[in-house]
């Protein structure tokens, strides 16, 4: 282990000094490689998670496109955010030197794999992708629910890599638990990432705050994705409502952080949740996730006062869907039991009554979330909505409306990431080109001899990165508002 | 001290939300104000720390400034970094929702005031500009250095604030280690920044990360700020880098976190330190400071090795500048005491040997640091100088070349920051425009109704800010590196 962070961190230099484009071209060739080993990679991914093929294919591509689309961002090098102030000798404060900004690579960056992605979130997942389009060498720390899969992962990765003339230890890969830790610890890791538990999340958090020298840890740890359904929304579309619900709380079997876990809807209103009854039995992910979620699934069909619409059942490592009702009154009591995530298929209905304000029930019930939503009628618009909006506003990274969150789409305008405890560091994403900002830090040159400038910082600009430039002058006007 | 933060919090919602130019106007409300009690402001200035007029005048017109920038930044909108995805039906991995993102204020921001910046890292500095621009209410833990200016200070602002029709109270103060150490603690406020010693800082990020739910935490936290010059700048200019060395290190008595702390000369090499000898006594901020410098004083002269260039004195609050020679042998022999941070008017020269490698020894002497700097020939340039530059560009937040670290320019290319120990996140500055991004955090909007969107992702844009805009069709294309 010790020997694989030696290898990472002796790659960073050569790899954090390559010009973006070539390492963008790297990323593409790591994911052609990927895709070229489909068929190598899809049967052991589905014999260790239970995942079926068809969502094991759509992830992969997923993962492929993400590399692709960070290869992007790298090339275009406004991640750099090169700022160019030059000298000004009329400066309001005194004479300005020639400063010039721009972000580097912190450096090793270990990677805590998630379980529910095994492409998406692990070996070659988004936190890589965007460390090493940042520049940045990748220790990944594998699942346990999938260690072939991440060795077969991470032998490929690394055979691109060296093909495309990087380091094939600008990726490396370890196992265990307390290697993990063991890693996390050392004073080579610049920073870490992860996504899985509170619990575990918690824990590695509190270990990367506690070194000697601490460093930047980018946990996304779940959440309850609440969501609302407004009566106007019912009258329109329940049917469609229902179904998608349904669909959302159990694909995947509910494996995912997004899952949404507290579906708010009017009293009294109709509502069909059929849709859980024919799902069935899905295998969960692996044992420890079973046995995390009949403790969960018991907690809540043993809270007084909650309605079991669907029982489903847990029977070896496969679970059917669970699907309880209960009202606010019930939720604000027992908000430990059922307004926590259930990390598998189950969800809770809670009946509000829609003459009252929903906000602050909402504001006491609802912790920092990856996603929150609501359905509402067509050009529906009100105080009320609108006090709902900014509570959920306040607590989630995405908010959607007329959707459901699971299904994460990777573009510029992204955001996973939310107050704690969706995430660690609510100022960042796990997903979307900007997750690119978590493994970078700003470095000035000031009166740099033009021959000793790094290549981004040069008026010649070699790299053809886009530049901001501050005129000197330009400070006489500050505070005018022109 | 609960009613001031439940003060700043109630404001958060309505400051928080306002148009950035509605801020921006109060800012620079508060500039003007904070100029026009010029005459008020000073003399406590001067009687709380010891400081010079004029130095204490430059400062406040630096912390005018400072807030006529921010309030620039705020009006400008593109710290909002608006990015509006279009729904795209062809979008690769299956159709994507209409997604729009931008950053909204983190909520209210606890700011712990530094003692040697009176006006501008104190209650209207760069911490409570860069967060108010950013929206969020600021409680400001006054530094007990300057505890009647404090008060005058906050007082203005609040006047200035409520009379550009913003809430008084989006500036509240606090005076008392306890009471700033429960406010980091309470669940109301957001993030915290600080700016002082690293042993009060780490203890204060300890704190905020052990939260049940822990906030960012900005600690700028000091460094030695290691100065290397080469042969031929000495051959070249000697007597002016000796005269511009003492001017740093003893500038505002040494109290300034950039102060360079090291100074790398080659062995043998003329060099005059006369300056020193002539500065005399300078009154030092506050006791605990004295107390401090008097401690880190005896240990470097009391070390084996060290040579007294300039033994100076302390004699009650105030002190003469201290400078000592020694070589590398005994540098990395004696690190703790000779390699960190004195704050005050004391300095190490250490020889080097210009025939063998430096890079070496720099690296495992110096840890982060907020600035680092070479003074060398003109045209010089030699593997044995790059080394030094990489080393030194790796543990530095600012890199000068034939300058003096000591003079902060407030710009869009600053950069004040560093990795650990020189600050607690090296992914953020403390200066500069960057500072805004300490305070904000993303938040996406999918599919929402356009009546409903907040005014910076609305198509009609009516505050006029910078806005990114995908195309549909465009993940066609990604990863062609066109």
């Amino acid at each position: 282990m010790t020997d694989s962070i030696a290898a990472v961190a002796a790659a960073a230099p050569e790899f954090g000094s390559t010009e973006p484009r070539r390492r963008a071209r790297a990323l593409v060739a790591v994911a052609d490689a990927l895709t070229a080993a489909a068929d190598d990679l899809i049967p052991p991914a589905m014999a260790e998670t239970g995942l079926p093929e068809g969502r094991l294919r759509g992830e992969l591509k997923r993962t492929t496109v993400q590399l692709k689309l960070f290869a992007d961002v790298a090339a275009a090098g406004a991640f750099l955010d090169v700022r160019l102030d030059a000298a000004d000798p009329d400066f309001v404060l005194g004479p300005r030197p020639d400063l010039r900004r721009y972000l580097v690579p912190l450096g090793p960056v270990l990677n805590f794999a998630a379980s529910n992605f095994p492409f998406a979130f692990s070996v070659a997942g988004g936190d890589t992708a965007s460390a090493l389009a940042a520049g940045c060498p990748v220790l990944v720390k594998a699942h346990p629910g999938h260690p072939r899969l991440s060795d077969l992962t991470a032998s490929i990765v690394r055979g691109a890599l060296a093909e495309a003339g990087m380091p094939a230890d600008a990726l490396g890969l370890i196992h265990g638990q307390d290697e993990g830790v063991a890693a996390l610890k050392d004073e080579r890791i610049a920073a870490a990432s992860f996504t899985g538990s509170l619990r575990a999340g918690r824990a590695l958090f509190d270990i990367a705050a506690a070194r000697p020298k601490p460093i930047p840890f980018y946990g996304e740890l779940g959440s309850t994705n609440p969501v609302v359904v407004t009566a106007a929304a019912l009258a329109e579309r329940s049917p469609q409502i229902a179904a998608g619900f349904a669909a959302s709380v159990t694909g995947s079997a509910g494996q995912l952080c997004t899952k949404p876990g507290l579906l708010f809807v009017p009293a009294g209103a109709d509502f069909a949740t059929d849709g859980f009854g024919g799902v069935g039995p899905q295998r969960l992910l692996h044992p420890g996730i079973t046995e995390g979620f009949t403790r969960r699934r018991e907690q809540v069909l043993g809270t007084a006062g909650v309605a079991v619409l669907c029982e489903g059942s847990i029977s070896g490592d496969a679970a059917e869907p669970t699907l309880v009702e209960t009202d606010l009154a019930t939720l604000l009591g027992h908000r430990d039991t059922l307004a926590d995530e259930a990390f598998g298929p189950l969800s809770v209905i809670v009946r509000y009554d829609p003459a009252m304000p929903l906000a602050p029930a909402i504001a006491e019930l609802v912790e920092g979330s990856l996603t929150a939503g609501v359905h509402i009628g067509s050009g529906e618009d009100s105080p009320w909505l609108r006090e709902v909006l900014g509570v959920l506003g306040d607590r989630a990274g995405r908010l959607l409306f007329n959707g459901w969150p699971t299904g994460v789409a990777v573009t510029p305008a992204m955001q996973h990431g939310g107050p704690w405890p969706a995430t660690t560091n609510p100022t960042t994403t796990s997903v979307g080109t900007a997750a690119i900002g978590r493994f970078l830090r700003p470095v000035t040159y000031q009166d740099c001899p033009a021959a000793l400038l790094p290549p981004p910082l040069r008026d010649d600009n070699p790299w053809h990165v886009p530049q901001t430039r501050s005129a000197a002058g330009e400070s006489a006007t500050w505070g005018s508002l022109a």
